[in-house]
């Protein structure tokens, strides 16, 4: 921090169990990724290449060898993983991780249908040589899931090896455990902390009214998802009480 | 791209006809630019300066010649073109286009009055010397144009020499085409491609409900504008059917 | 400016009392501060660092010395201040602003409740060493001021020093005012300026449609505020008449 303020909230530090950020990068270039990491380095613990933009981005190589000197650990959208399943691609996609160095893996099936057992083989399998985050939810907002569902499915999927689990909101913020309308289911959200750990759950959280909503419900060491680039920095001073936000939400305590 | 999936739609390469994808700068810096073009460069196909943003972008020279190295067009915005010629300035607009070696130009009358015939007139006047493009359908939401008037007007713009027409959107997505809400008139896009070739018209689709609804009712083949330079790679990935929206669209076929 | 143009409007330059244009940067790294300034240095008259954001934002000091070589003026945002005070920490951020040699402060109380008295004096304090902006309206949508109350406060604190009074509208412009949906309250203007100079008031509009708004019913020399950077060179087209919204505002007259 540039300067010094009394009474500020306890806030986590790196390497981040709990209270940390997690970025998405949808097509920065290499000088925009330094450019990020030097304003919001300390702030953002992952990036997440969203879905398949790793695909067609440009300079690819050169951003991840940024990302790792920097050491934030870097990785791909659950869509590529499920674009590279659903054509009988995986041991592709595990050679792609091992040529990018690539050390967290996401398992997914927001776009495609999986047996449950199938998603909990397939955490257990990368989770042998990798950090495996996998994420509950439909990309599909017709698809609403049963909130013991949720709790079932998170709880098996930590079981099966997974490091986090993700509840999905896409880059909108309008499915999963939000309304179309972007606002917070909150009775599903306090039966899934009943029986989930709160630092195993990362919660995705694009828009500043989500990450209010889950700063003022759960405190500043949730862990949130999808944050814009640029947007890391407002998130901090969020969880800080230094945005009007959450002025009064620490000071009180 | 950075690596093999199989069973891909199939993709236009440049120089493209077809699925060919305009993106809209407002005022990148000239190492904006040049990021922009490390990342997304093999997927834009031509450039737009927004508007009349190039009045007043400081950085213009050396940010062309960037566009010119990286052989993607570019053109200025047909509200510059419309503030030229209500002031009886087009032969100044011109010694501008030849200043800076612009090849595209677009003729458009969204902020201003015009007989159909002058259009059709200065469309044939610069189509001798430059690549033009040229926009029907008004900025003002309420002048709402019926289905036969945008066929005729698109047909007898391209008789007069237009290369492509482009459809009306502003940079919010809520003129033309698309209602006030930002859906689109579905009625009126049919009627335009019984009678105008899809490879002729370049649809302007700021946000990503838009390019989604283009690319699922038209195919990922279809001519889309005013994308966000962070938007492109988004797009492109659209296009794949590597995001979503759009996963099972190509997969099925 | 790039070209020449006839029948411009009168467009005030810098040093600006009026048409001024304030930017909020809300984390830039010192490289996107640089382009930023490449761009449209021109047209942003002082940057406001967006609330508590320079508290958390990697290359602070390097960033300030950008803004200082280009010889824009800088403030912090009146949240930080409020932190400050909020914590009888003033005499650190006072130590703070004479390290970084800022020569602007924003007086708030948007998040803090204080006594009017109170407000004047530290206005008053603070107009003996520097440039003073204070700040009318809550953050809180739900503390509605009646129109004689903005006039009152808003003379009172010109009285107590203050060389412009803003008001506030957030980064999402939608509180003070403006309406929850962002529209103006355009009775409550009218009556603010009937009785407060339009260049002693920096009206807080972060939205294109507010920007419309405020330059159809007050002038392009009205002075704007919570600009996003990338925002400014868009804003200085509306105040010349060079887009679509306001092309005929300038050439009827």
């Amino acid at each position: 921090m540039n300067f010094e303020l009394n009474q500020l909230p306890f806030r986590t530090v790196k390497p981040r169990e709990a209270g940390f950020t997690m970025a998405m990068d949808k097509g920065l270039s290499p000088r925009e990724a330094e450019d990020f990491i030097s304003v919001a380095g300390d702030y953002v613990d992952i990036v997440k290449l969203g879905w398949a933009t790793s695909f067609v981005s440009g300079g690819l190589d050169a951003k991840l060898a940024i990302y790792r000197e920097a050491k934030i650990p870097v990785y791909f959208g659950g869509t590529l993983f499920e674009a590279f399943l659903i054509r009988n691609q995986l041991a592709d996609y595990e050679r792609l991780l091992e040529k990018h160095q690539v050390t967290h893996v996401e398992i997914s099936d927001g776009s495609i249908d999986m047996q449950e057992s199938e998603k909990y083989r397939l955490i257990s399998h990368f989770a042998k040589n990798y950090t495996v985050l996998s994420e509950v939810g439909s990309k599909d907002a017709s698809k609403v899931l049963a909130p013991y569902k949720w709790v079932e499915k998170m709880k098996s999927e930590l079981d099966a090896g997974s490091w986090k689990v993700i509840t999905e909101a896409r880059e909108g913020g309008n499915v999963g455990v939000f309304q179309s309308s972007g606002e917070a289911r909150g009775g599903l959200i306090e039966e899934i902390l009943n029986f989930v750990p709160k630092e195993k759950i990362l919660w995705e959280a694009p828009k500043k009214e989500q990450q209010v909503f889950f700063i003022q419900a759960l405190g500043n060491d949730v862990n949130l998802g999808n944050i814009a680039p640029n947007e890391v920095i407002p998130l901090e001073t969020l969880r800080l009480g230094l945005r009007g936000d959450t002025f009064h939400l620490f000071l009180n305590r």
